[in-house]
C-alpha cells in the first residue's frame, strides 16, 4: 500500500506504463524501494499553502472585529475543514481521499494512478498530522520560556484549587444532571462528565500570549491550572475508559499515571534546573550555526518524548523545556529565534483542530441533532458555570480578576474532542450524547477566546500599557 | 495497513486487549478513525533527537578540524544510518521497521503490537523524508534570498556554459569510456555517462555559505550553474529513462520539460518582480504575528508546488521565490526570520541524505564490490576533471578563481543518487555498475567541500575580508 513503487513500476516491469518517470522523487533514495514522496511532497506544500492562507484570513479578519486571532484560525479550520468546503480533509470513518480538493487539485495537475490516491492522502495527511502535533509542541515549549516558574510555583496553590474545582465540578454537576435530568445510565453519564474536565492549554494559552496576559498573575494561575488539568485530565480519561470497558477502574494504572506524571514534572524541573549550566557550556563551546536553537529543541524534544512514552502528554515535555530554560540567560536570544518557528509551526495546529472539527452536529434543522442539541444546552451550561466558578475559588489574591481565571478555564478544545472519540470508540456513548459532547467542546472552544478577551479589559488599562511596552 | 485502528481495537471490539487506552492519540481526532499518530509522533520526536544531536556532533568536528561542517553532517548522517549504527534507516528493499533502533527504542519504551511496528516506522519515516524534503526546500529559499537577481543575470552567460559544458564533458568521457575502456554496452554506459552530470545545488551552496563566498562572483556563478544543471539534470534523466524503457527517447517530453523549465523560471522571476509592490503592500496590511514570515512561505510553498507538479523539482520554485523576495524592502527582516527556521529543517535533510547512503559498495574487502570499485575509479576521475574543467570555459572575468568554480559543480549529493535508482530499477545497470555510480557518488559529494574551501582560500585575503564584515 503505502509502500507501493512507483520506481518499481516503471521500467521493465512496466506494469503502470502510464506513470511517466518524471514522477520519480526528485530526491531521495539511494535504495529501489521508494514511497510516493514526490506527490506527498507536493500534497503537503499545498496543505500547507491552503492552511497559512486560510489561517492568515481568519486571524485577520478576527484582528479587526477586535476578537482574538486564534478564534478566527479555529474557524477558518472549519471552513477548509470536513464541515464546510472538504478542501483539508483527515483519514477518517470512511474517508479516503476522493473528497479532498487537494487531492482533487493533485489528481488534476499530475498523473496519479487511482489505486494510490488513497495511499498519497493517507501519507500526507499523516504529515500534516504530525506538524500539526509539533506545532502545540512548539506552542507549549514557546509558552514554558515566556512563563516565570518562580512565579508559577508561587500561584501553584492556587492554580492546584482553580485545577482540582475545576475538575470535580462540572464532572459532578454533569453527571448527576445528565442521570436525574435525562435519565441517562450512570456509565455515559460518567463519561460525558469526564469529557466536561478537560481545559485546552492550547487555546488559552495562545489568548493570553495574543492579549500580552501571559505573565500576569492571572495568568500563570490559568496556565498553571491548565497544566495541571491537563494531568488530571489524562486520569479522568483512563478512569472512565477503564470503567467503560471493563465496567471496574484499574487502581494501579491511576496510581501510576498519577505517580508518573508528578515524577515526570517535579523530576524534570529539578534537574532541568540543576542542568541548566551544563546547558549554557554546551551551547557556548559550538562553533556551527544555530547552537542556541539546535539545543533547545534537543531538550525539548527529548522531554516530550519522554513524556510522550511515559503515556503522558508530549506537550507537558515541551512546556516543562520551555519552563526550564526560562532561567537560562540566553532566554530573549532563544525567545527570538523560537518565534518564526512558532509562527510556521502553531497556525498548522488550530486549523487542524478545526478542519476536523465537525459542526454540523450543531445544526438544527437536522432532525436527529434536536435531542442532542437539548443535552448540548445542558452540558454547556454545565462547561461553562463549573470552570467559571474556579475563579471564585482563588484566595489570597486580592484584586485579582476572578472572572478572567474562570473563563480562561472554559476551553475544551482538542482534549474534549479526545473524550467525544474515546467515548464513542468504546460504544459507551450514544449518537445523540455524542453529539451532544461535540457540540460543548465546539462552543466552549468557540466563545471562550473573546470573553476572555473581555474580562481581561475590565482590568485597569495602566496594567495593559506596562505589558505592551515590554 | 495505515490506517489500522488502535482506538478501533480498544473496548467493545476487544481483539487485542493488551493495548492500553493510553496509547490513543492524546489530542486530535473528532472521528472514531484515528491513525498510529501518538506513536509516529514519538518515532519522529525521537528521530529529530537523534538528527539534531548528530548533525552537531559531526558539524562540530568538522568545524574543529577547520572543514565545512555540512560535510560533518553528511558523515554523521552516514553514521546513524544505513551504512553503520542502523538508527535512523528509511523503508527501503526489504526494510520493515525491525532493524532500526529507534523502531527497539520504541518497541521498549511503548506497547506497541507487533503488526503495527512496519506500519509506524513506515509513517514515522515518511514524516522525516517530507521534513527532509522541506529542509531543502527552505534552504533553497534561504539561498535565493541571499542571492543577487542582478548579479545572477550578470553572470548569466557564464554559468550556461559552466553549466553546459559540466553536462557534456563528463556525460560524453563516461559514456565513451565505459565503452571502449570497460566495453560495457551503450545503453547502460549511457545511464551512467547520464549520472556524471548532476551537480547538488544544495551541498555546494551549504558550504558557499559557510563560507562567505555565496555573494561571491564566483559563487554566484556556481549557484546559476547548479541551478541550470539541475534542470538539465531533470531533461538528461528523462532522456536516459525513456531510452532505458522503449529504446527511444520521447522527443515530445523532453520538449515539455525544457519548454516549461525555461517558461517557469522566466515567467516566475518576471511575474515576482512585478508583483513585490503587491506583497509588501498585504504584508504592511497585515496585523497578525507573522504576517512577513507567512506571507514569504506562502509564496515560497505556492512556486515549489508549482514547480513540482510540472515535473520540475520542487527546490528549483522555492530558489526562485527567495530570488524574487530578494528584491523586497523587506529582504534583511525576512532573512534574520528564516535563519532559525532553516535552522532546524537543513540538518534533517543532510543527515537524510547520509542515512540513505549505504556505503558498504566502497569496501574493497568483498569480492564483489571490486569490480564496481575499478569501474568507480574511472567514474571518479571523470567526474572530477569533467568538472573542474568547466572552470576554464569561464569567459571574460579577468582573476575570477577558476578552480573554486570547477570544484564547486563537483558534487553529485542526492542528485546522483537518482539516476543510480532510477538506473538501478530500470534493469539496465548490472550490480557492479550501479555501486559503481554510487561509489562515485559518495566520493564526489564527500571531496567537494573541504577542496571547496582550500580553492577558495586561495584568493587574496582581503576579499574575504569584506565579505566577512559584511
Amino acid at each position: 500500500m503505502h509502500a507501493e513503487l512507483l520506481v518499481a513500476s516503471l521500467p521493465s516491469v512496466g506494469s503502470i506504463p502510464s506513470v511517466p518517470f518524471s514522477l520519480l522523487p526528485p530526491l531521495f533514495f539511494a535504495t529501489v524501494a521508494a514511497t510516493d514522496t514526490p506527490l506527498v511532497l507536493a500534497g503537503v506544500l499545498l496543505s500547507l499553502v491552503v492552511i497559512y492562507v486560510s489561517s492568515k484570513i481568519g486571524g485577520e479578519l478576527c484582528a479587526r472585529l477586535d476578537l482574538p486571532s486564534v478564534l478566527g484560525e479555529l474557524v477558518a479550520g472549519v471552513v477548509v475543514g470536513v464541515s464546510a468546503f472538504d478542501i483539508l480533509v483527515f483519514p477518517g470513518a470512511g474517508e479516503d481521499g476522493s473528497g479532498s480538493l487537494i487531492m482533487t487539485l493533485l489528481k488534476l495537475t499530475s498523473t496519479i494512478s487511482p489505486e494510490s490516491v488513497t495511499s498519497i492522502f493517507e501519507a500526507q495527511s499523516e504529515v500534516i498530522s504530525v506538524l500539526a502535533e509539533l506545532g502545540v509542541i512548539i506552542l507549549l515549549f514557546e509558552i514554558g520560556l515566556e512563563s516565570d516558574l518562580k512565579e508559577l510555583l508561587r500561584v501553584g496553590s492556587q492554580a492546584t484549587v482553580v485545577a482540582v474545582v475545576g475538575v470535580t465540578v462540572p464532572f459532578a454537576l454533569g453527571t448527576i444532571g445528565l442521570i436525574l435530568l435525562f435519565q441517562i445510565p450512570v456509565v455515559p453519564a460518567i463519561f460525558a462528565g469526564a469529557a466536561l474536565t478537560a481545559t485546552s492549554i492550547g487555546i488559552t494559552a495562545k489568548v493570553l500570549a495574543e492579549i500580552q496576559q501571559l505573565t500576569s498573575r492571572e495568568g500563570q494561575i490559568i496556565i498553571g491550572a491548565a497544566v495541571l488539568d491537563d494531568v488530571l485530565g489524562i486520569i479522568v480519561l483512563a478512569v472512565v475508559a477503564s470503567l467503560a470497558r471493563e465496567g471496574t477502574v484499574e487502581i494501579g494504572k491511576v496510581i501510576y499515571l498519577i505517580v508518573s506524571a508528578a515524577t515526570f514534572l517535579v523530576g524534570a524541573i529539578w534537574l532541568g534546573r540543576l542542568l541548566i549550566p551544563v546547558f549554557e557550556t554546551v551551547v557556548d563551546g559550538l562553533k556551527t550555526r544555530g547552537q542556541l536553537l539546535i539545543s533547545a529543541l534537543i531538550f525539548a524534544f527529548t522531554l516530550a518524548y519522554i513524556a510522550n512514552v511515559i503515556q503522558l502528554e508530549a506537550i507537558l515535555g515541551s512546556f516543562a523545556a520551555g519552563l526550564i530554560l526560562a532561567e537560562s540567560q540566553r532566554r530573549r536570544e532563544l525567545e527570538e529565534q523560537i518565534i518564526p518557528i512558532a509562527d510556521m509551526f502553531v497556525p498548522i495546529f488550530f486549523i487542524a483542530v478545526g478542519a476536523r472539527t465537525d459542526v454540523s452536529v450543531l445544526n438544527p434543522f437536522v432532525l436527529e441533532n434536536r435531542e442532542g442539541l437539548i443535552v448540548a444546552s445542558f452540558l454547556i451550561v454545565v462547561a461553562i458555570f463549573g470552570k467559571v466558578v474556579t475563579g471564585l475559588t482563588v484566595f489570597g489574591q486580592p484584586g485579582i480578576n476572578r472572572l478572567a481565571i474562570g473563563i480562561g478555564m472554559i476551553p475544551r478544545g482538542e482534549v474534549g474532542l479526545v473524550f467525544a472519540a474515546v467515548g464513542s470508540a468504546s460504544g459507551v456513548l450514544s449518537k445523540s450524547l455524542n453529539a451532544a459532547i461535540i457540540a460543548m467542546v465546539i462552543l466552549t472552544t468557540f466563545v471562550a477566546p473573546p470573553f476572555l478577551r473581555l474580562a481581561f479589559t475590565q482590568k485597569p488599562a495602566t496594567a495593559e500599557g506596562i505589558e505592551e511596552g515590554e
